[in-house]
């Protein structure tokens, strides 16, 4: 069981930053709070790109990051989050070591 | 006082992948037992290219990123890490929400 990371670059609407850190800041707590197997899940907004955020990621092991996709948070996430979404994520996973 | 994050891109020469690793993991546990001011501090191996790796980290602010890069032990680092690197490292500084 070997831990997995992984860099989400999200990209967000103009006009729509403020509600996109809300949903995400709910979604952080809902991870913080229900996932024993996630080591950190943190948002931050690109310095030179203010439409741009990644979301840096870290779990025990791929059973733990199968589990985050699958919860009831992250689902409801979906709904909040995509009205303000420019565009689809871009997900680079990465093994721990 | 701002939370900050940075994602550093490291390129690995081929066949020093252990040799990275060993002096790497050294700095993160310096760096856990010394920055009271660090969140996280973890590094990953890029799933795509082996000689790839990504440090994933993040400090309550601006003045706990700058302690990092003075700390003795981020300064001994560099004699150990350096013939282990195939190339500058790129980074991207990133600012929490």
């Amino acid at each position: 069981m070997a831990a997995v990371g992984l860099i989400a670059t999200l990209t967000v609407a103009e006009g729509k930053n403020a509600d996109f850190e809300a949903a995400f800041s709910e979604l952080m707590d809902a991870v913080r709070a229900n996932e024993p197997g996630n080591e950190f899940y943190s948002v931050f907004r690109s310095k030179d790109n203010p439409q741009e955020y990644k979301v840096l990621e870290r779990y025990v092991d791929q059973a733990a990051l199968d589990a985050h996709g699958q919860s009831e948070h992250f689902k409801a996430s979906g709904p909040k989050l995509a009205p303000c979404m420019a565009a689809a994520p871009v997900i680079e996973r990465l093994d721990g070591i």
